[in-house]
């Protein structure tokens, strides 16, 4: 094939950037109390890749939608992605101190205010996703669908209910099956729904939404199992058991149930089905397929 | 005038069958783990007055609304102001054992399971609301309209927001506007939004929409003060400082800072008030009329 490299670092830039901005915006809104705010933006503007609002937003360009709005989603999914690493982080939780480098905001601030903080960004995401469906009434069944999709794979039958299923199951390592569930809760329903709302707000039809959800599902696993990988990677002591922080919960991970160069493979595998689920796009996907090469190729 | 007893005991006996009835049935959804639906399933049927629940589908009445999807609403409401009970009773929060008679959901369960348990009730209302809208996508404005008024009154300037002002303040006791200020946020938005997500529910025109509001804003007001004014009289050595469990963290109420029969004076003004809101509607706003009027004639 000739076709031109797509300039994945230039797109990545200047998608964060805007989305950054937007978040920015949404955030410095005046009426929360202060501390609350400061907790708020504290913590979403932590750093971070920003994955889902990307994969949003390149999923929108990959049915060649121009969806002016399509920020608002971005920045909703990044709240609500926001929201549980700061509820996931507190001290009845997987209580830890540091994140992206930062104190944790319970940390930084205190328990009762992150849990706030969290509760606030989680509700500012809904608030984000209606004010700005309700400022364009015509496209309202739409954005009852994004809300719609958005909540249930945040919700206890996804992010919430992965977690739940994390939690339980520390001190008794899991098996694959086992694994593979929690993680496509806890993680993968999020990145699911990034990728399927940002492909409902560009009007894609049915076939393209299903072929978009199997690229979403082999990309939000294999982006578990590289993250597993790159930790061993790092440290090859943690190979033994768990990883990182997981170590001293006996958490179970794809290289600890696995070994490091099957969980490799297996990697390659989901990407590969990944990019064959979009064939049937054009190079209006290109950022979508370089983000699945990137999972996989990325150190840290 | 020659209008007949309005039943209001019948009138809330069958809305509070019919809004239990229907948080059975979204709560007994299997998607999530089991003991995350227990834990959910716990807090929201612990009882309860029902009272934002209530006041959305007598909002709704009062406006002449047959609005069939009322319930997704009412129930929408009482999900969240579950969750914000889960969370306010949280160790790091006000850290009660009991609420309503019974352990509250983090006694019950542990720590980890309330958190989780709250974000995921406040994720099924909204769901529950696009769900509800998605599927009757001719009404899709009106509904986007109702999230947004629920997500403005739930969220960081609204009950969170007041939940962190109340936190805040704990050891320093506030004064009158301080308290009035922290209780509008806290308790007041959603009441606020509860009725008028129900106007909404019922095609209001704004001319009811406001005089509803300031119906919600004065009973809100009402039902806090007298909820103080109760806890005093239930037990008088609580007069000195302040009541109930707040006494050990030295929160302002209403009877300390204006004392008893100030309290209860001001009160009855609300509820003039929100009464004489209600003038430009006809009887179908008897039960918004006589739900003012309960508010401060009930007994515990």
């Amino acid at each position: 094939m000739n076709r031109p490299e797509f300039d994945l670092k230039a797109y990545l830039l200047e998608r964060r950037e805007k989305v950054n901005n937007q978040l920015d915006r949404i955030l410095s809104q005046p009426a929360a109390p202060p501390r609350l705010a400061d907790a708020m933006r504290y913590s979403v503007t932590a750093g971070g890749k920003r994955l889902r609002p990307i994969l949003c937003i390149a999923a929108c360009d990959a049915v060649g939608g121009a969806a002016d709005d399509i920020l608002a989603v971005a920045c909703a999914l990044e709240m609500i992605h926001s929201y549980s690493l700061i509820h996931d982080d507190l001290p009845a939780m997987d209580d830890d101190a540091i994140r992206r480098g930062k104190p944790t905001c319970h940390v930084a601030f205190d328990e009762a205010t992150a849990i706030l903080a969290g509760d606030a960004l989680l509700t500012l995401a809904f608030q984000t996703l209606s004010g700005a469906g309700a400022a364009k009434p015509s496209n309202a069944a739409m954005w009852l669908r994004v809300i719609d999709v958005i909540a249930e794979a945040a919700g206890g039958s996804g992010m919430v209910g992965g977690q739940l299923l994390d939690m339980t199951a520390e001190g008794q390592p899991v098996d694959l099956p086992q694994l593979e569930r929690m993680q496509r809760m806890k993680t993968g329903a999020l990145i699911q729904a990034s990728v399927q709302a940002g492909a409902l707000m560009a009007n894609a039809d049915s076939e393209q939404i299903d072929h978009l959800a199997v690229y979403a599902a082999n990309v939000g696993q294999a982006f578990q199992i590289a993250d597993d990988v790159l930790n061993v990677e790092g440290d090859p002591s943690r190979l033994g058991k768990a990883v990182g922080s997981d170590a001293e919960r006996s958490k179970s991970t794809y290289p600890s149930l696995l070994g490091l160069e099957a969980s490799k493979i297996l990697a390659r595998e989901k990407i590969d089905q990944a990019l064959n689920a979009l064939t049937i796009f054009d190079n209006r996907a290109e950022p979508l397929r370089a983000i699945a090469r990137y999972v996989i190729d990325r150190r840290r």
